[in-house]
C-alpha cells in the first residue's frame, strides 16, 4: 500500500459534507485499505468560517473554495454546494488544476453536465455524481456500468422523497395537499422553500441526467416535461383509489418505439396498487429500469439525508481514488447516439379524466364523439350524480393508450362543449 | 476510437453463452461505442461441435478450449460453462496467456475465488463475475463500488429463482412441495436434477460470494450454513400465513453485533407479508443490502435465464475491454479485514416452532420451562386442538431473538418429554 495520502478537498460542509468529512475520519483504515492508499482531508471550504464544525480541524477551514481547488497537490475535489455557480466554475478549475471530481450536483449536470464532461475529459479527470439522482442508491454506476453491455428502453421511478412523502400521506390519511406539505415541513422532509420539490423541477434534473446516461445521449434540464404535484387534490387521490391505484410523482425516460427519439418527463400519475411502485411510502425512492436483455430490474432506497449520500460520495470518492493510483480515469459521456429529446405531445400513454357535466341524456355520446374525433379510444366510462351540485353529474373516463397531443386537443375540445361545466382533473396512467 | 477489434473468447456455448453471441452481434456497433473499439467473437469453444449454432461462424466453434485460451490474441475470456474443472484451470490459464476473464461461474467463485484473484492479480488482469450472483441484478459491482465508502452490515436476499417459484407456488394454492416442484419442471424453472437448486446448494454459494466482498473476507462455500427446502410442508405455509407471512428460501449474510465476525446461512424463513422480499414473485430475485451511511437498499429483478445472465456478462465485458485500453484493472479481492466466519449457532434470530403435545394440564408450563432453561425467550404460543389426532393438542411456539445453539439446545430437550410427541416443524423468522 502507498503510504504517501491522496488529498481530498472538500467544496461545502452542510448536512451532506459534515457526513462526508466524519465518515473520512472515522472510516479511515477502510477506506485505505480499499483505495491502496490513505486519504487526507486537505481542505473544507466553507461559507461561514465562524460555524463550529465538529471533528474537522479549524486549520483546514477556508472561505476562499477557488484557492483551495487551485492549489495543485489537490486529487480529488468532493463538491457538495450545489447550484450552478459558482459550482461549475470551481470544478472546472478543479480539473484545471490536477484533480478529479465527486460531485452530488443534479442542478448543474443536468443544466450543463456537457460542459463539465468536457472539461474531464480535456484534462484527463474523472467526473463521478452517484449522489446526484436518489442519494444512497447505486443507479448511476448501474447505468453507466453493469448495464453498458445492454439496450435501456425505459427509466421509471420515484426520485424525490419530498413529494413522495406528500402523496403518500395524501393517501394514508386523506390529508389535502397543503396539510400533508405542512406535515413534511414539520418533519423536516420538506424545505422551507419547497418549490424546488413540489413543482418537480429537483425531479426534471433527475430525469435528465437518467435519460441522458440510459439513452447515450445528451438531455438538458429543459428537454424535461415537468409538472409538480400541487394541483393534486384529495378527489384525485379518491379517484385513483377507485381505480386501484395511488398517486406518484414520477420521472419517465423513454425510448420512442421506433427507436429514434427519447422522451423525459415528470408529472404525477396514477399506479396500480400492484405495481412495485405504488408500495414506495414515506421519503424513500425506488427506479425501475427495463432493459432489453436484462428485462425489468428495481432499485430502491432512501433517496436523500446526509448520510445516504454521503455513501454514494465515498464509494465515489473510492473509485476516483482508485482510478488516480492506476492512473487511469473511469468512465466519461457517452453520448454518441445523438438521440433527439421529443416534445411532450409525442409521449404515448393512458389518461384518467375526471368531468362535471349536466346531468341529462346525450351527454355521454356528446363527450364521447370528441375523444373519438381526436383518435383518442376509451378504455371505461363511469357516470354517477353530484348531490352536492343538482343537475350535474361526473364523468370519469379512463382511456386507452394514445399521444399526449391527441389528449390535449380533446381536452381542449371537451371545455368547449356547453355540457361540460367543467375538467376536474386529469391525470396520466402509468405502470401497466 | 480505435479500428483494431479486442478479441473475446467465450467458452461455453448453451443458454447464456449463445444470448452472449447473439447480443455481441447484433448490438456490435453500441458496444464499439462505449468501450472504444470494436470487439470481435474470436473463439468459441463447446463440447459438442456438431450443434448448429445460429448465427456463430463454423470457424470460430472448437471443442479445444485449452488451445482456444492459450492462443495469446485473447484479449477478454467469458467463461459460462460452469462448474469447478475445466472452469478453474481454462481461467488462469487465460490469465496466463493475457487474457482477462469475465465469468458466470458461482460454484467455482464460492469454492475457491481466492485462487482466481491471486492468479488474476499475478499477471495484472481483471476477473469480474457480475452475472454469478442474482443474473442481471447488478449487486457485485455496487457492492464492489458503490458502498466501497461505506459499511455493510447486512446482506439479505432472495437468490435462487427456482426455489422462490416453488415457495410461491405453494403460498398461492396450498400445493404441496412435490407438486410445486413438479410444476416447476413442467415450465422449465426446475433443472432436471433440481438438487443444486432445492437442496440450497445454488443460494449458498451465492451467499459466499455476496458475504465475502460486503465484509471484505473471504467466504468459502463450506462456511455457509444451509438448508433446503424439501422439507417444507404445506402445514408450514399455512402456519406462515396465520402469523401474517409468507415462506421464503433466504441467503442471510451479517457482521455480528460486535464486528469482530460474519457469518453466512440459507435456509427457508418466514418473513412478513408487509417485508419488500414477500412480495417478490415467481422466479424473481431481490436482495436487501444494509449498510450503516446508506441504509436499507434494494435490489430486484430476473435472477436467472439466457437473456439477463448475458446481459450482466456483457456489462462486465465492457467494462473488462476499458480496462483493457486503460492499460488498467478494476478492483481485485478486498479481503482485508479478514473476519472469521462464525458457525450457525452463534446466529441470533427468531423461531416459529411447532409441537404436537399431550392434550393435559401442565403441558405449556413444561414446555415454557424448557425454553427458559436454554434461555430461549418466548414471544407468544397458541394453543389448539388436533380433531385428527385423539388427546393431542398442537402448541406453536414463536421465540424472541435467541441464538441458533440455544434453540438446537431447547428442541433436543423437548424432543425428550414425554408429553411432548414430536416435534412438526422449525423456521426460523426473519425480516422483522
Amino acid at each position: 500500500m502507498r503510504t504517501r495520502p491522496l488529498k481530498v478537498a472538500l467544496l461545502g460542509c452542510g448536512v451532506v459534507g459534515s457526513e462526508v468529512a466524519r465518515i473520512m475520519t472515522t472510516h479511515a483504515d477502510d477506506l485505505a485499505a480499499r483505495i491502496g492508499a490513505p486519504v487526507e482531508l486537505a481542505g473544507v471550504a466553507v461559507r461561514r468560517p465562524g460555524k463550529v464544525r465538529e471533528g474537522i480541524s479549524e486549520d483546514l477551514v477556508t472561505t476562499d473554495a477557488t484557492a483551495l481547488v487551485k492549489r495543485g497537490d489537490i486529487d480529488v475535489v468532493i463538491e457538495v454546494i450545489g447550484g450552478i455557480e459558482p459550482a461549475r466554475t470551481l470544478i472546472t478549475t478543479a480539473f484545471e488544476h490536477g484533480a478529479s471530481v465527486v460531485s452530488a450536483n443534479k442542478a448543474l449536470l443536468a443544466e450543463d453536465g456537457a460542459t463539465l464532461y468536457a472539461a474531464a475529459e480535456q484534462h484527463g479527470r474523472d467526473l463521478y455524481f452517484e449522489a446526484a439522482v436518489a442519494g444512497a442508491i447505486p443507479l448511476i454506476r448501474p447505468l453507466r456500468e453493469s448495464l453498458a453491455g445492454d439496450k435501456v428502453n425505459r427509466v421509471l421511478g420515484i426520485v424525490n422523497g419530498t413529494t413522495n412523502f406528500i402523496l403518500d400521506k395524501m393517501d394514508g390519511s386523506g390529508a389535502g395537499y397543503s396539510e400533508a406539505l405542512d406535515e413534511a415541513t414539520a418533519l423536516g422532509y420538506a424545505e422551507a422553500d419547497p418549490t424546488a420539490d413540489v413543482e418537480g423541477f429537483d425531479a426534471a434534473a433527475k430525469a435528465a441526467i437518467l435519460a441522458g446516461i440510459a439513452f447515450h445521449t445528451r438531455v438538458r434540464l429543459d428537454d424535461v416535461y415537468r409538472e409538480g404535484l400541487t394541483e393534486v387534490t384529495a378527489a384525485d387521490i379518491v379517484s385513483a383509489q377507485r381505480m386501484g391505484c395511488t398517486v406518484k410523482l414520477l420521472a419517465i425516460c423513454e425510448r420512442a418505439a421506433d427507436g429514434n427519439s427519447v422522451t423525459a418527463r415528470v408529472h404525477p400519475a396514477m399506479i396500480p396498487l400492484s405495481h412495485p411502485l405504488a408500495s414506495v411510502r414515506e421519503a424513500y425512492n425506488a427506479v425501475f429500469v427495463e432493459a432489453e436483455a436484462a428485462g425489468q430490474l428495481m432499485f430502491y432506497g432512501p433517496g436523500a439525508g446526509g448520510a445516504p449520500t454521503a455513501s454514494a460520495v465515498l464509494g465515489d470518492l473510492v473509485a476516483v481514488c482508485r482510478n488516480k493510483l492506476a492512473e487511469a480515469t473511469g468512465p466519461g459521456e457517452s453520448a454518441y447516439t445523438q438521440l433527439p429529446v421529443s416534445p411532450m405531445g409525442d409521449v404515448v400513454t393512458r389518461y384518467h379524466i375526471s368531468l362535471d357535466v349536466a346531468d341529462k341524456p346525450g351527454v355521454l355520446a356528446q363527450v364521447a364523439t370528441v375523444f373519438a374525433e381526436h383518435g383518442v379510444s376509451i378504455d371505461t366510462v363511469r357516470q354517477q350524480g353530484r348531490p352536492e351540485a343538482d343537475g350535474e353529474a361526473s364523468l370519469v373516463v379512463v382511456t386507452h393508450r394514445a399521444p399526449d397531443a391527441a389528449l390535449s386537443g380533446t381536452v381542449e375540445a371537451l371545455r368547449k362543449l356547453d355540457t361540460v361545466r367543467g375538467v376536474a382533473s386529469i391525470m396520466r396512467v402509468e405502470g401497466e
